[in-house]
């Protein structure tokens, strides 16, 4: 099947197999060596876009993120956090229907509301691979994002102001540091995430009250100054603090 | 016009106001004098359920939730919070049409995804008033929340879990509390969120160090004991603390 036949295909019919007026995003942030990153994918007609789709109607909202991710970018088992559902009255689909006679007359054309989920990942241990309706699938530096179709530009601010904060509640760096780090490793991660610096005594201290790290008896080796302390994230706490939150204080 | 037609009409052209696959609806918590209960509506035949309502096609979702609100208890001017979309592939709306003829051709009879939103208020300075669907609009105890419609015992569940955790990182207690009050009846609107008991010298070590509370030089009066300082909020330090968060410690 040729392409533009199965788009047309896609806008004409594609109601018989996903929910009319909903989609899903998915604003995947890559963190690798101090650097946090967010995974765009370029439209063949050369606008980026966070990586979306629909929901058919036998799945879950949840389970049609993960799949889009899945089909639009080639990344497998990546956990997803829904974050924030994005229902401006403006939201159109119609307006890309430009090109395609009947487009009016498709489920796409009109307004959707879009379910924002948010993933953090280690971007080294990926190899994202665009679909069909894309020609490039990249890492972008959070600090250059270009212009974004719709509001996606919205939902990209709106996914790290909430990854910040679950900070404050949640932990961070399970698959995304080595599985010994030292403290000065962990702090970078913080510090990357939330884009500032953080005194370093606070930071080992309050690490340390939040009872889901365990100190090693080796040191790492092989730097100038004396060996640091080397750290593993006890597997058991850190999974009940993502369930239950942290906790920090009630 | 009768109760019948407007059903009827409502049922088989709803969707030249609204959205399809699209509903709003709302936990309404209310606290008052160490009590906290939620907000439900008995529909005429004897269901219970949350507040809940459609999206117009020329309004956000949030002004739906707003307005659905407004429409079915009378409340006016609460703050809402989205906080999470229900989205269930079972989540089907036709089951209720049963006794309308034409209920098939209807835009209800399918599929719903459903955003959630959730607000806190002090439930004696509000009166809510049951819409034309309902008989009834009562302030329900937690522990004795009946079977409600759909997956609306799961959305109260969820709510209330992200209300606490919201502890974590957000102020709360403006408009629920006295404009000054002590430390112990900010201590009991915690412990009544929380449905714990929380150790007194702790809660207060931590409340100071939010720096938005303002210690009074007039201490409360009447009461047997030493009496006790009075506080109030710092307007400013709050509502930047609504906002940004509290980052405690980040």
């Amino acid at each position: 099947m040729d392409r533009e036949k199965q788009l047309r295909d896609f806008l004409l019919k594609g109601d018989k197999t996903y929910m009319p007026r909903v989609s899903v995003d998915c604003v995947i942030f890559g963190f690798h060596e101090d650097q946090l990153k967010v995974l765009l994918l370029r439209w063949k007609d050369g606008r980026w876009c966070l990586p979306g789709g629909f929901v058919k109607w036998d799945e879950s909202v949840d389970d049609s993120a993960v799949r889009t991710l899945q089909e639009r970018t080639a990344l497998n088992n990546i956990y997803l956090q829904q974050f924030h559902t994005f229902g401006a009255p403006d939201r159109e689909r119609g307006k890309k229907l430009k090109g395609i006679p009947d487009s009016k007359k498709s489920w796409m054309h009109d307004r959707f509301v879009s379910i924002g989920y948010y993933a953090l990942v280690e971007f080294s241990k990926v190899n994202p691979i665009p679909d069909w309706l894309s020609d490039a699938c990249h890492w972008w530096d959070l600090h250059k994002v270009p212009a974004l179709i719709y509001d996606h530009n919205e939902m990209v601010e709106k996914a790290l102001e909430k990854l910040r904060l679950s900070l404050n509640d949640h932990p961070v760096g399970y698959n995304l540091l080595q599985e010994k780090f030292t403290m000065p490793e962990l702090q970078r991660l913080y510090e990357t995430i939330l884009d500032k610096r953080l005194d370093r005594r606070n930071f080992q201290k309050k690490m340390l009250s939040l009872g889901i790290l365990e100190r090693l008896k080796e040191r790492k080796t092989g730097g100038a100054h004396k060996a640091p302390f080397l750290y593993r994230f006890d597997k058991k706490k850190y999974e009940r603090a993502m369930k239950q939150g942290l906790k920090l204080g009630f």
